[in-house]
């Protein structure tokens, strides 16, 4: 990606589930729209399974490299549950009751109901700073630049509303389509050429093929929306020529 | 994950488009499911953007820590695929044309459609071994322990009886699932136990809720097919007992 980023990040999705096949993860595509939005660019992701030493090699790499880090999965009640505990560890904090969250918790289930595997749910690493949950289950939390969310896509998206207050956002990353009713590699030469020309813009090039034959959808993105705009005069231009 | 590994491997996806959270990845699912019917674990999965640098650095690093690699995405005709290329950069191996891709590729396109952009998709890292597409079209590569795959999930799936063949495999990753109709925090503390017990079987515990209300996947990886059967008993001893 060649347009400047004011804000990169990373999601470090951790779950066996993902790797074995058994579940499509749906967490990077939402996640990274919304960061778009923001401005903030999701430059890499990684899944990787719930094994302490993994999640605090990852995690330690990421959040030096880039400014965000979002991790998903991994914080709830049972034995392969283990993320918040590998947080701490990859920050050198202990990891122990959080107050707050416990009283939440506390207060979600019924006093009976409050089994150890539910107040696990409530230990973080010391001084997390809550991201709370807007149906009052479960809180996620931040430390530093690491936010440690929830693998399930609903209670990810019950977050959203207080992170977009937390973070720091950058210009908005426009995202700009054309479709081409034309094979990709017939335009390659001249896609190339209108790339060279617009070295601010990401120009991507996705083909496909549907009863009514070949095409490809040309994406443009970038934080400069005139750019944007003379860029796809000029695609649909060239689009144009080859559908004659 | 715990139980003992024969083969393992990484999948390496390339493509801004994932990044930007335009396209869901299918691949990784896909590849995860038929690898664990070889006995090949995947144990890491990066997406990365269409950039140089970063396909260089992940590629060198994967293909010292797994047995086998498979990056998909970024061997198309267009501008923005240098998967090749910079394959062949990170092996430090020349880039040019394949003799017997070009062949394939020339008797595919109608000698008036073999454009520059055409010709690209032949050119490989030198000494590559050919990976044939059943349709005829472009052909994927193999260099050493890394699979050089295409980002269309149809294209992959084309490839895979050819792979099969390719691959050394190992003992079948067995992976057998119950259903319980509870939430996962009030199974937590028995499921840990069950896990304590069989320490070298995956216990998966994956939380979901629909109309009838919550409930709780709990998933069995290992390619032990006695032990998966003992340990799945004693699981569905549990459920029952907080089903009831």
């Amino acid at each position: 990606m060649n347009f400047s980023k004011e804000f990169t990040s990373a999601i470090l999705i951790i779950g066996n589930e993902i790797l074995s096949g058994r579940t499509v993860d749906k967490n990077t595509s939402f996640i990274a729209k919304w960061l778009g939005e923001l401005g903030i660019s999701v430059e890499e992701v990684r899944v990787i399974p719930d094994k302490e030493d993994a999640i605090i090699a990852s995690l330690n790499e990421l959040r030096k490299k880039y400014q965000y880090v979002f991790t998903t999965g991994g914080i709830g009640p049972t034995h392969d549950d283990i993320t918040s505990e590998s947080v701490a560890k990859a920050f050198r904090i202990k990891y122990d009751y959080n107050k707050e969250a416990y009283a939440i918790l506390e207060k979600y289930y019924a006093k009976s109901d409050f089994n150890e595997g539910r107040k696990k749910m409530a230990r973080m690493p010391e001084g997390a700073a809550l991201i709370y949950n807007e149906n009052g289950s479960a809180p996620a939390f931040s430390v530093e630049n690491v936010f440690v969310l929830p693998g399930i896509p609903s209670y990810v998206e019950a977050m959203i509303p207080q992170l977009k207050k937390i973070l720091v956002s950058g210009k908005k990353i426009i995202s700009v389509s054309c479709d081409a009713k034309v094979r990709e590699s017939s335009i390659a030469v001249d896609l190339e050429n209108i790339q060279k020309k617009y070295p601010d813009i990401d120009i991507g090039s996705y083909p496909y093929s549907n009863k009514e034959g070949f095409g490809t959808v040309l994406v443009m993105r970038s934080t400069n929306e005139k750019k944007i705009k003379s860029c796809k005069i000029e695609i649909e231009k060239m689009i144009k020529a080859f559908e004659l």
